[in-house]
């Protein structure tokens, strides 16, 4: 067994961010480690998941979910190990997929919890491929996106944890598959490992020219994971009844003001009805009904070698604020996890 | 019989209106009556619809149809009879559903044409409630729109051909209907005579206020017809997962610049995601394959009593663009009709 400790490191929000946040938003404190009531488990996080939701987490602003308290420490999902049981439904060294936070240590409910099976796919993929953001790439893309073969589908964030994945569904269906990313080093991924029919890098100055190269039949899906000038040079190209599933605005999350004139909204509202466009927003939970198509269908296109994954994986819990603010710079290169601790030997 | 003329009065589209339509942006023109070909039929235009869409077609800007041509014949929905037939489906007097534009004779293929039963409903009704305007509202709704019983339902344009019947078939599905109108005698026709449960005036300086009481729970469904100021004040009460079937945008259809910023288009895409709107655009058409529901259910809900209908008609094809210019301004009360000839003694 690895050693547990009786204290607790965690990063909390030590400040709202004005902005980009910034080294001095975070603070990692140890705390005594929490015990475990009746019903609850004790768990040590393996893995934490950074994802861009969590900029939204940091602000007071209305959202879908209520803010991080200041002081309070960061949200996230986690692979954990159960450590000690007060519930008969765990034991001591199972894995469980878990709302853990930025932390060595969490107590939780066992209810909460979904059993991993470290036998069937790494337990890090529970946080990516197999987890939220892939199931957000499935049920996106499946519900809104509704995509036809034959179709052209843009993403946006294409080789992030959400992007890579809708890019490969979107193949599998039958889309011309077109993804924008972040410098060469993307761009030659989306095409030469995941199959994409063509990658633009969104840093190029010729971003709308480039990217109605790619889409000589115009746009059916956009996938928007970005906002910002990605959205600006996408617009012009969709087509009659194209679809746009709204997953992220990563470009805009630490906008401090609404940008300058003109107020373009009346020119989208016209395009949204002359060409008869479908805007629509959605996060994952809103089909939590299918989390079982998602879970079969994807561990198969998996085993079959029609869906791979890469992640970007940061040593320390103590690194997570640092690979957090290079999420929201693009600095990743595939789904972004923090290694806290390593399973115990069992 | 009538009189039947051997030349032919028509609108046409004498200039491309810059911003709002004028008295010169048409003519009244007179020349040789058309004669039919094999298959088809001479028409004389006993009611033209006038509706807002006919603004688009008067610009050369990109929409789902082709623009007018300049010196051509304005465009436009008919109920027609039959003068002349070189078509074995139909008879002189029959009483068709036509494009028969704005004029007093039209030549069409037989194919394209609908008999009317004149002794099923009032003729005209094909142009209104049970025709395009009416089919609108009900698609939009049903489609898009997706009411629930106990939801809250906001319609723009409230009283006029469309906006009426989309609050009717709300209260028919069980929502609470909020209709948007220019006036206190419109708002008063929505609440006494159509069944609405709130009506506001869209001039009143608060109207964001009043729309807000008259929605204590938000609002779930917006049928968009207008855009402009009742959209700023819609937008802030969407609800969660709250539906916009984008129908028209009668105040911007003369805009000749884009409003000065700042850019809302941020701030709308944002709202998109963080409530999981929907916004889409339709027109009838997309729709097409439901024209049997809609005659049915609308015929059985006008037999009741539980849909009622207005008509706003003004006599004569010379009046049809003063009329449709007071339309663009909302002086209409109810579906906007001209009568240009009766029908003939059978």
């Amino acid at each position: 067994m690895a050693m547990t400790s009786t204290e607790n490191r965690r990063v909390v929000l030590a400040s709202r961010p004005e902005g980009e946040p910034r080294p001095e938003n975070f603070r990692l404190e140890t705390v005594p480690r929490p015990e475990p009531g009746d019903g609850q488990v004790l768990l040590r996080t393996l893995w934490l998941s950074l994802d861009p939701y969590m900029r939204g987490r940091m602000s007071e602003a209305k959202s879908y979910a209520k803010p991080v308290p200041v002081g309070g420490p960061m949200e996230g999902g986690t692979v954990s190990e159960v450590v000690l049981s007060r519930s008969d439904r765990f034991r001591p060294g199972d894995v469980v997929l878990a709302h853990g936070g930025w932390q060595d240590y969490a107590v939780a409910d066992a209810r909460g919890l979904r059993q991993l099976d470290p036998e069937a796919a790494p337990i890090q993929t529970a946080l990516g491929i197999l987890g939220m953001p892939g199931m957000t790439a499935y049920t996106g893309l499946a519900n809104i996106g509704q995509p036809k073969a034959g179709e052209t589908l843009v993403v946006s964030a294409a080789s992030g944890a959400v992007g890579s994945a809708v890019g490969q569904i979107g193949r599998i269906r039958g889309c011309r598959t077109v993804g924008v990313a972040g410098g060469p080093e993307k761009c030659r991924y989306l095409i030469e490992e995941l199959g994409f029919d063509a990658a633009i890098d969104h840093r190029a100055p010729d971003l709308p020219e480039r990217l109605r190269e790619a889409c000589p039949n115009g746009i059916d899906i956009y996938f928007e994971n970005v906002g910002g000038e990605v959205w600006t040079a996408v617009f012009p190209l969709l087509n009659d009844f194209a679809r746009v599933p709204v997953c992220g605005r990563i470009a805009h999350y630490s906008d401090t003001a609404p940008p300058p004139g003109p107020d373009r909204t009346v020119q989208l509202m016209a395009a949204i009805l002359t060409r008869r466009l479908r805007l629509q927003g959605f996060i994952v939970s809103d089909f939590a009904a299918q989390q079982g198509d998602f879970l079969r269908e994807m561990a198969g296109w998996i085993r079959d070698g029609q869906v791979r994954y890469r992640e970007d994986v940061v040593e320390g819990l103590e690194r997570a604020p640092e690979a957090f603010m290079g999420l929201l710079k693009g600095r990743n290169f595939g789904k972004l996890l923090v290694k806290v601790a390593e399973r115990s030997a069992s």
